[in-house]
């Protein structure tokens, strides 16, 4: 069976590696969010596609939730010392990727192509494809402005509140070659349980890619990011309160509008399914909560037996 | 006394330090050699002025030679794992450094000006100012051919025989800002004891500079490389035999032709003195061997001396 995930970074790469588990790694194409790539010290970081990458890697730090294990900060570290931007974390082995991305990057390599490479050196053998290769930024309306998505997220830790989300590129965005075929192909769909308005929204701003998914012959799956009303990290559950009235089951579908046919909740949430299939959705009752590798596997598990 | 040292990397940076203490720190202008700055990986690399501004912050890693101390060396396996370039030695610290210069670099900054910020950064109190903020860089020719001299040095590990040095834009380059005033307001110029062809002459190359050398009302004194007929390090001697046909202290001199009025050569080359002379040049035979601090404040006190 052919699985496309539409993935964010940290929960989106653990649902990965369930997904690679349970599908086999090559039956598995990753379509991952670009809008939170942000410029770093001349570096391109693409902070989802890696949390992607290094989690099919087997390179997550588990303890500190992001990154690389086994990483120092030296280069950072000195950087700050001489004035430099130091606000975005980057550790040393993960520098060593942005260089080599960067560079290609600025040779005219495409993102999907550099990001095809690192993952092959890596021995990822499920595709990784960034929404797209044309330039598309998630901007966070907040009071009194705008602000660039890692400028809002990292730089202010999201504490201000969202008005909301536009991203900047979309109009003009192709889909990266590979995504259309992917989805074309797919036996399966699956929205992973990353945050809906700045992981997922951005991928289905690319036009192409959202009319992929409206006009799907198979089934598409979301997993919700929520469990009883929060998310395991991030300000999924703000954002939906602040955006969709709520952090509901409900509030997750509603930000997929024909695009998902079933909506995965965790038992917590069990009360809110009947919401749920109000909105046309099935709601489907499992543990959602990756605690380790069988609770991550059973989920998948899950995801795919409603293909 | 305002002295002014032109300098290539390890062993100029090294005779740097003597000079702080010998001179102090605010009487130093070190105008150093950008022949040998290289592109790796998207981040300029300024060997020679890092060297200098490493030596004069006490960042030297001694026992390696060249690069800071306390060094590792994550973000360069990384890339190499990635396929990226691992040709040039880059620890994850000095990377922290070449991403702040590369970035500013991009942003329009001079090098000039990002050195100076990098030195005040690091407590450097004497000035490191880039001959030319302009893009000069040194080329080796070599039978069959000739290589940009990062590749020849350090990427085929200047094993082919030299048969000539160019330096690419030199007839366009400016000196930096700062670098003619201080060669007007000396009131000694040094040429440290760094090779000739790859250290010196880039610095020479610029018209300006050796126009400013050769109307000089001041001493300039150079400091022979060559100890015995050898270099402590590096090719000088290799090349002044290819070159100059010779690696004794006159064919050193030879080099500098009516730019330097003494040269310093050391004990063991006491006889090469008369060859030395008959070019016009005196020359004072000291110890030259840089073997621990004593050693390096004596050379710099020997060659204060000469003023």
């Amino acid at each position: 069976m052919r699985v496309v995930v539409l993935s964010g970074g940290i929960g989106g790469g653990r649902f990965c590696v369930g997904m690679v588990e349970a599908a086999g790694p090559e039956r598995l194409t990753v379509v991952g969010n670009v809008g939170d790539d942000v410029d770093v010290l001349g570096l391109h970081v693409s902070p989802d596609l890696d949390s992607v990458l290094y989690a099919l890697a087997g390179l997550s730090d588990e303890v500190r939730g992001w990154g690389r294990a086994d990483e120092t900060w030296n280069a950072l570290e000195t950087a700050a010392a001489l004035g430099g931007e130091s606000w975005f974390r980057l550790g040393d082995r993960d520098i060593g990727l942005h260089l080599v991305r960067a560079d290609a990057l600025r040779r005219g390599e495409p993102l999907s192509a550099v990001t095809a490479r690192l993952a092959a050196a890596l021995g990822v053998r499920s595709r990784i494809l960034p929404a797209t290769d044309d330039r598309l930024r998630t901007f966070v309306a907040v009071a009194g402005g705008e602000l660039a998505f890692q400028e809002w997220f990292v730089g202010r830790q999201h504490r201000d509140e969202t008005l909301g989300v536009r991203f900047e590129g979309a109009d003009a965005a192709r889909p990266a070659p590979g995504v259309g075929e992917a989805l074309a192909a797919a036996d399966l769909i699956v929205v992973a349980p990353s945050n809906p308005y700045i992981s997922i929204l951005p991928i289905l701003a690319v036009a192409e890619i959202r009319a992929a998914l409206e006009r799907r012959r198979v089934p598409c799956v979301a997993v919700s990011p929520l469990i009883g009303g929060k998310a395991i990290k991030g300000p999924a559950a703000d954002m939906l309160r602040a955006l969709a009235g709520g952090a509901e089951p409900a509030h997750v579908a509603g930000c997929y509008p024909g695009l998902v046919d079933a909506l995965v909740i965790d038992d917590a949430d069990a009360a809110a399914a009947a919401a749920v299939e109000a909105l046309g959705v099935r709601a489907v009752v499992v543990p959602t909560l990756m605690r380790d590798a069988a609770a991550r596997r059973a989920l998948a598990d899950a995801v795919l037996a409603l293909a």
